[in-house]
């Protein structure tokens, strides 16, 4: 079965909202497994939806559109329905009386305008809408299912669970399944290249990358006859994709770098601290965006100037002057001093050249050293270049260094 | 001038990405005065793409589609768009040359793959990506003007605001400006009441508010067929919004609090240290969001675990004790040392309960003590309870600390 999912209103072709109806559903459909082909947005003009639900439907077995519903003016997907069914609207007596009872109950004022709500096309059935005021509405046109529901998102997935799901549940025919992984530490295209064939388009199951703020995502997506095989297969692609990039994988679902690295201190006991300069406490915030952070998580120490960095972390003046605050030499001191005066097992320490100002020729914008205080197993240190700006260079340095903590962390 | 703007990827259609890219672009046109016709939203399949691409650019006069020109076997927007202009890719030497010296400053290898992104359909020009990467392109295809851009929202926007924005300036026929204001520190639904008439739908300049975040923003629209009477009437509107918001108002555009309190700081001469404990750095990195805040940001500590606060900050163990780490008086005696010790003018603290646990019927999660020492002129401290999860209260808090030292910054 193949859909198009259409979104209606204004306020997304002005940009003044972001669709969330269209990735929502998408996930449901695909989950029946329901290929999805298209995603279109259209403006509050009848016309202009009337064509879109004609020239749609020649082309999917399944229509589902969201919003225009409501009682206003510029609310027009109704009457849109109509005219592509070629039809006319006609007042349905038990969603008026629904209406009124809603508005009776809530001791508001009926507006003359939400008996429009109450219209549907004389060739389309009602979806009873127990969650608001609008109902939904279901029709054949050109052959294709269409369903129309209200663009207010909690009503829209109340009314889709209840009355859509369990009639496209007896409809399907093929299992879909999806598991992500989250990498770290590669570019796309050389995770890309470590995949190799297993990116191949007409694979199954199929696997995709997509990248957002250094992360690489890895998609499969398995599609059986039955979910044994979806999920065998899948389970197989998984392991295979595992095993090509090794480390690279912090994780799987929603987790995040610091979901892994302070998973990883968890299961070990141990503890961080950290002295950033050029973050600014960005790292301490990722750590401390994870729940139950603080039984591995002591502190640290925002460095920022250079005062902070001699007279908080006893990073030597002398050094600062040799080496400049951004090197290899006053990371490893920094991280070192963390560790040190906070009693924790690690010291996780950043310093670099977040920009736009500060470069020059010899230490430019992107520069960052970081570094990692092991107490007896020694001081790691490494450089980094990074592009972009300030806030690119920033995030990476971070992501950067709670990467280097992982890694230490999953050495056995 | 009629648009359509096209959105490319699996990632999309399958919804486990929201397009925001849609929104935004649909947001920069209308400010532009150009109409949006409609989202389309694709997956990774090139006859799907060239198809749309065809169909569309008989639609409208511009398109712009973002997405597929990664360098993994899933980016097939380049080659779709090959497709509808009928002709063949061919390898675009600067291009190439571009992206060799972007490994080769990063000292990356490139992978063979990361050669596809210098191609380039023969009857396109090419748009230079100085953020990543992908080379955007640019073609005439059926009549309209066809615009292709990354999908990475940060390259994007770049390239949208450098090379799409200035040539789609010189065709508008309207004028459109637009204003935003930033307020802090009351409800969405207080702000309307103090807006009062000026948010009448039918008014113009049109007024209208949204919220995010903790933030309110009221957007003021001015259309008009002049500049000078767009701008007029558009100054004096924003004059009005403002005089009926006083402080509450802490900005304009893009800036945000931290923005605000940096500006403020740097135009008193003065300097701040922050002690963080629940934030756990969020409010260091709030502050060096703001290129230049190192004139005016000493440091801080993130004085996460009591051992922390009492070490470092020297919070007396018996304080810690009798009031517990989440009271009036920690954060009074955490403000005042990040003051004293780093030798900053103020210093600025938080701690609370953060969530989901850790919580107590006396203090639950939510509770939030806020305190600034201001050196001879006392230390303020304040008492909130923040709704929402975690990461909700971590950002209230923060930005109700930037907010009280923004606060004390605008006294004479």
């Amino acid at each position: 079965m193949q859909a198009i999912i259409l979104s209606v209103g204004d306020e997304l072709t002005l940009g003044q909202v972001v669709d969330t109806n269209s990735a929502w559903l998408s996930e449901q459909l695909a989950g029946l497994g329901i290929t999805i082909r298209a995603h279109a947005t259209l403006p509050d003009e009848q016309c202009a939806i009337a064509r879109a639900f004609d020239e749609a439907s020649r082309r999917c077995d399944l229509l589902v559109a969201t919003g225009g519903l409501g009682p206003t003016r510029d609310d027009l997907t109704r009457q849109a329905l109509a005219q592509a069914l070629g039809c006319e609207l006609e007042m349905h007596a038990p969603s008026m009386e629904r209406i009124e009872n809603l508005f009776r109950e809530r001791r508001w004022p009926m507006a003359e305008s939400n008996r429009t709500q109450a219209m549907r096309p004389v060739l389309a059935d009602v979806l009873d809408n127990r969650w608001g005021t609008a109902p939904g509405l279901k029709a054949r046109l050109n052959g294709c299912r269409v369903y129309v529901l209200p663009g207010v998102p909690a009503e829209m997935k109340a009314m889709f669970d209840a009355l859509i799901r369990p009639e496209l549940g007896a409809a399907r025919d093929r299992v879909i399944l999806t598991r992500t992984l989250g990498s770290f530490g590669a570019g796309e295209s050389s995770v890309g290249e470590r995949l190799g064939g297993l990116m191949d388009r007409a694979r199954n199951p199929k696997v995709g990358t997509t990248v957002s703020a250094g992360v690489i995502s890895i998609r499969v997506r398995s599609e059986f006859p039955s979910r044994p095989e979806a999920e065998r297969a899948l389970d197989e692609t998984v392991a295979e994709v595992r095993s090509r990039l090794g480390s690279l994988v912090f994780g799987e679902g929603d987790e995040t770098l610091q979901d892994a690295a302070v998973r990883l201190l968890l299961a070990k006991g141990r503890t961080v601290a950290v002295a950033e300069s050029c973050t600014g406490g960005l790292l301490g915030q990722m750590l401390t965006d994870v729940p139950g952070a603080s039984a591995c998580f002591t502190g640290g120490w925002i460095a920022y100037s250079n005062s902070m960095k001699e007279r908080e972390l006893q990073v030597p003046h002398a050094l600062l002057q040799s080496c400049g605050a951004v090197s290899g030499p006053v990371a490893r001191e920094m991280a070192e001093r963390a560790a040190l005066l906070s009693g924790s097992d690690y010291g996780l320490a950043i310093t670099g050249i977040a920009g736009p100002g500060g470069g020059s020729a010899e230490k430019p914008v992107g520069l960052v050293w970081i570094a990692l205080a092991r107490g007896p197993g020694g001081t790691l240190a490494e450089e980094k270049r990074f592009p972009g700006g300030r806030a690119a260079v920033r995030d990476r340095a971070a992501k950067s260094a709670l990467n280097m903590l992982r890694l230490e962390l999953m050495e056995p």
